[in-house]
């Protein structure tokens, strides 16, 4: 075990807001690079003002808190001059830039790709947008509206999403903005990788529509050979497949091949189904599944709760699981086992729970991030040791509205 | 524009099969890593039994093709002695190895994360598992059964994900396979990082359940915070946020603040509900999305198609998208301009689609990748080029089994 964290000597600008940036560069600040979140000083990130009702009445930041964690706070105006050339002095001093916002506002303000590689070349240049930029390849919807639900809807995962006989449905998670953030993740890491070796940075463009495509491979390429579109609730029924209602909340399994079948059989005590023309083989009950299965086992599981289904899987060597809400999530052990929930005690905001790092490595130890800055939070601090600002001229500056 | 990959001379032995691991894999391999696929010899990796029956008759193992781009093939049977010595030979010469066997696979074989370090302290050794392994962190449910369904249900997505009066829903894509291979790849990349500068290798532990986990943040932190639990079909309601049935297809959208509403009524012909005491504000609109907005605008679009009521939206400055199914992706020029859908004519299987790498850098040149590797299409040339094994040692071996 070394101390070393990948990520240490790193250092982030980042200018991106809400979710898809600040989750990528939340991971920037768990793997040791020092994160410098610059917020407009007029408010700052709209993650700021989402606001949830504690039980003790107070309203709390919780999407920029969690989002937030480990990084520093800059206060930084990008439209006036004087903020500009302070921001130009930091990308020199920089090793990646993170922004998120529409395509063409970075390059307005002049501070595009260009620009940034001008100051400094050896600079990392990290974009989430909807549909990407123009400078790699063409981006004819660069324009559009882009969010999560767009993303989901566009790249294929809300079609197939949903009841055979109902609407598509939205993940209930924003798949866009996650997903992107950790291809953006990975595509900063490459860009390192190749800095190591050439000493030069680049651009990262990263689009969430092309993103939740890569998810729709398989139907891409199925759709092109056979002709024929996946839809939804089908095409998971080539196996028996999905969940089921019990006493207390829904169990997911699935039956893969005769063995499982006739353990299923024993277990539910319906030995008079093992050679049922209509349940046999394996496609046969993947397509009664809605129609026979499911009603079923929800007859059979009535008077069951979660637990004593998923024991009763168990022991008969079938795969289940339970259906878990967030309650669960807080109080799985599993998961505080592997510090994937942790609880933190934040200075400001009082008892808070956070779920942790996913990527787990054996040669670093986790530390537990510092809370989430309030806006500016380090805005003296940052310009006086990085460019040499007197605590006068930063004065100066607050005064004028540029810090 | 540089020619360099920024993977290149990475030699990666990928053990990994089916989904999450092989998904991981092709981004190393797209990124310029030399991807060395080792499969058993009797069948190899079970996605090469998952066919589509193409429209000209032809049964294609498309899982296989498109997940295995660009890699190379060694038959190895890692069960016999024989075959174990040349594994622990290729690990002296690699850089990476990857796997997603059940956590106590490779363990039993000799080949866990211990003995590999042993014999290459520098390696870097990526797990992908439904609950992780429990060498860094304890691991409860270790040995519990893993798959997407599985990593969905207990990762808090599925709860969330569906209509308010209906059953918890899937998402299409496999998600827990998925969004593993990406942390996957992070992690692999932050080892590569940290090696760089130490000169050791390192165990990256990826569970599915965790990175699940980690997409539920909002929803675990509001939990704890407010004491109630989000439900399905309701969170989403705090905006008017949804899709609704056009004439051919569903559309999204989304309305939110004053300016929008204005601009919608105007749209909609229907300015007398501007000031109608339940659909003012925000909030009391999405709480009525679907008992009033949603039938009211499937009535306004029943004769409309998915196109003209999207350019409907965008000429009013109001933000909506299509509902796309694989076949409007296959189409779809924006994803064609960015080389994210690519033609490519197979040599083995003929004219197939694949989507490409969504990390788009600025100092890449993207290349068409080789096709996926028949079993052991390369097991000769990496061995002799490799070991240097004899032309008459590699006959001998495929005749005992070991090839």
């Amino acid at each position: 075990m070394t101390e070393t964290r990948p990520l240490e000597g790193i250092r982030v600008l980042d200018l991106s807001h809400v979710l898809a940036g600040p989750y990528m560069t939340l991971f920037l600040a768990q793997n040791g690079a020092e994160v410098i979140k610059i917020e407009n000083p007029a408010g700052g990130d709209m993650a700021r003002r989402l606001v949830a009702r504690s039980t003790d009445g107070r309203d709390i930041d919780h999407v920029a808190a969690y989002l937030n964690r480990g990084k520093k706070g800059l206060a930084l105006n990008l439209r006036s001059d004087e903020g500009k050339a302070i921001f130009r002095d930091l990308v020199a001093k920089s090793d990646i830039v993170v922004e998120n916002f529409t395509p063409a506002t970075l390059k307005r303000l002049g501070f595009g790709y260009e620009e940034l590689k001008a100051i400094n070349p050896a600079i990392i240049y990290t974009s989430l947008s909807g549909f990407g930029h123009d400078d790699i390849y063409p981006s004819p919807m660069m324009h559009r509206p882009a969010f999560n639900l767009i993303a989901q809807a566009m790249g294929g995962i809300m079609d197939i999403t949903g009841e055979a006989d109902g609407p598509p449905i939205p993940t209930g998670v924003a798949l866009g903005d996650l997903v992107a953030g950790i291809f953006a993740l990975s595509g900063t890491l490459l860009a390192l990788q190749h800095r190591a070796r050439t000493g030069v940075g680049q651009h990262v463009d990263i689009s969430m529509y092309d993103c939740l495509a890569s998810f729709s491979q398989r139907a891409v390429l199925r759709t092109y050979l056979t002709g024929e579109v996946p839809t939804r609730g089908r095409d998971s029924r080539e196996n028996p497949l999905g969940s089921f209602k019990v006493k207390d909340g829904y169990v997911v399994m699935t039956l893969m091949g005769a063995p499982m079948w006739q353990r299923f059989c024993a277990m539910i005590d319906r030995q008079d189904l093992l050679d049922h023309p209509d349940l046999n083989p394996d496609a046969a009950r993947g397509a009664r599944f809605d129609t026979v299965l499911r009603p079923m086992l929800e007859e059979w599981a009535e008077d069951k709760t979660r637990d004593e289904v998923v024991a009763l899987f168990s022991a008969a060597d079938l795969p289940a699981a339970p259906v878990q809400d967030a309650a669960d999530l807080l109080a799985c052990e599993q998961l505080r086992a592997r510090r994937m929930i942790e609880d933190v005690d934040d200075p400001v905001r009082g008892p808070m729970v956070y779920t942790g790092n996913p990527i787990k490595l054996s040669n670093m130890r986790e530390k537990v991030p510092s809370p989430a800055p309030a806006l500016g939070q380090d805005t003296a601090s940052v310009l006086e040791g990085l460019l040499g600002l007197s605590p006068d001229r930063i004065a100066a500056l607050r005064q004028s509205g540029t810090l």
